[in-house]
C-alpha cells in the first residue's frame, strides 16, 4: 500500500485510503466483480453518515467485544473486503482474543481462495502474530445454504458460539442466525436485511470498527454482555442520524 | 451482452442488469478503477428512492427535454459510466434531437478515449445513427480547470448553451455552469455538488432517464421550458422521497 500518495490531512483521507485499498486487492485477484460496486454502496451510507463513528455504533461495538470475549468459542468470518480493509487490524484482534479467524467467501473459488489465504499469512509473519487461519480445507456445512458458499470449518464457523461478521450477506447472516449462534453484523446500511437479522449490529465503516475493537480489547477490560441490549433501538439511532443528514 | 442470464421476472431484474454492464464495460478497457465504486454509490441512493422514477424526477426529465429541444447549440457529454450504461439510449436520443455527443472523461487516457469511441461507433453503425461523435480531437478547455480533465471540442461542449451531462463530476459542473451554460445535470445523490449545481438536475438513475427522455423526444411534441422553474423544490422532493423510505 506504499504507493498511497493522498495527503493525511484531506478531510476524505480516510475514505481514498479504503478506496485504494479495495483497488489494490482487485488488481491482486482478492475480489469478486461485485465488490467493488459493494464498496461503492457502503461509500454511499458512510457519507450519509458523516464518515464518523456514530454514538450508537460505539455502544454497539463494546457490546460486540463483551460478546467475543464471553464466548465459548468465537471466530471472525472473513471475505475479501473485510480482508482489503482490515486484515491487519482483523488479525491483530484475533490474536488478542486468542480466537481464530475463517476465510470465507460468497463466490468460492480456488484463485481468490489461496489469494486471500495468502495475504493472511503474510500479515500474520510480518506482524509475528499467533492466530489460526481457517477456511481452506472446509468440512462442514451451514445448514439452509446452497452450493460452495455453504462451506465453512467445523472447529470455527460451524462449532462457534459467537460469530462476527463483517459485510455479511444477508442469506448467510439469516442461516447463521437460524444455527443459534450470536451473530455480529457490521454493516453501512441500517435497512440491510443482514442489519435487521444481527444479534449486535454495527452500523459504521470497517476500518473504524476493526480500530474501535482493538483499542477496546488492548485495554483488558472484560465486559460481560448486556441483558437489556436492544439491536432495534441501534439501528433507529443509524437510522434517525442519517435522516437528520439529509436535513441539515 | 447476451451473456446475462438473469430472469426478467426478477424484482431486481434493472439493477443487476446494469451492474453486469458496468462489469462487462470495465473488462473492455472503458471504465477507470473508480468506476465500479462510483456505480455502487449509485445503486445505494437509487435503492432509497425505491429504484423507480419519482414524479418530481420525471418533471426534471420533461423539463430538461424542453430545453434540449429549444436550444442553438445542444450536446450530451458522455463519459464512460454514461456510456455503458446508457450508450445506445443516448444515442438515439442525440439522433432524434439532431445534436451531436461529446465524449469527456475524468481520468483521460488514449486506451479509454479508444475504447469508448469505438464502442460508440459500433453503435452507431449497428443501429443506422446518424450522430455527429465528438471528443477525440479536442481544440478547447473549459476555463477553471486543470489538466487533461479540461479538454473538450469548441464545436462541441465549448460553444453548447445547453449540456447533459450525466454523472458529472462537482468540479465540472460548477466550471460549466460558470461559463454561462444550463447545465441538466442527472445524478442520483440529491445532496451532491453536481446536483446543487445543475440548472435542472433530475435525481434518477441514468437508463431510466435515458428511456424517459427517448420517449418524450419521439412524441414530438415541443415543450418550452418553464419560466418558473425551482431545482431546489426538485431536490428537496428527492430528500423527502429518500428521508420517507427510511421511516417506512
Amino acid at each position: 500500500m506504499s504507493d498511497f500518495a493522498a495527503d493525511k490531512s484531506h478531510p476524505r483521507y480516510q475514505s481514498l485510503l479504503m478506496r485504494h485499498r479495495l483497488e489494490m486487492a482487485a488488481k491482486a485477484g482478492m475480489l469478486a466483480d461485485s465488490a467493488l460496486i459493494a464498496h461503492g454502496r457502503g461509500e454511499a451510507y458512510d457519507y450519509l453518515l458523516g464518515e464518523t463513528t456514530i454514538p450508537s455504533a460505539h455502544d454497539a461495538t463494546m457490546e460486540a467485544l463483551a460478546h467475543l470475549q464471553n464466548a465459548d468459542s468465537a471466530v471472525i468470518s472473513l471475505n475479501g473486503n473485510a480482508i482489503a480493509l482490515a486484515g491487519k487490524e482483523l488479525m491483530q484482534l484475533a490474536s488478542l482474543l486468542k480466537i481464530p479467524v475463517e476465510v470465507n467467501i460468497f463466490y468460492r473459488t480456488p484463485e481468490r481462495m489461496k489469494a486471500l489465504l495468502n495475504h493472511l499469512y503474510e500479515i500474520r509473519d510480518t506482524n509475528r502474530l499467533d492466530v489460526e487461519i481457517l477456511g481452506e480445507n472446509p468440512d462442514a456445512k451451514i445448514p439452509g445454504l446452497e452450493g460452495p458458499r455453504a462451506k465453512c470449518c467445523e472447529s470455527g464457523i460451524y462449532n462457534s458460539d459467537v460469530i462476527l461478521v463483517p459485510l455479511e450477506d444477508g442469506d448467510r447472516c439469516e442461516a447463521l442466525v437460524a444455527m443459534g449462534k450470536v451473530v455480529l453484523v457490521i454493516d453501512l446500511n441500517p435497512l440491510s436485511r443482514s442489519a435487521k437479522m444481527g444479534s449486535v449490529t454495527i452500523v459504521d465503516e470497517l476500518s473504524r470498527v476493526a480500530e474501535n475493537l482493538l483499542s477496546g480489547a488492548m485495554q483488558k477490560i472484560i465486559r460481560t454482555p448486556r441483558t437489556d441490549y436492544d439491536n432495534n433501538n441501534i439501528l433507529q439511532s443509524a437510522i434517525d442520524h442519517i435522516t437528520s443528514s439529509f436535513s441539515s
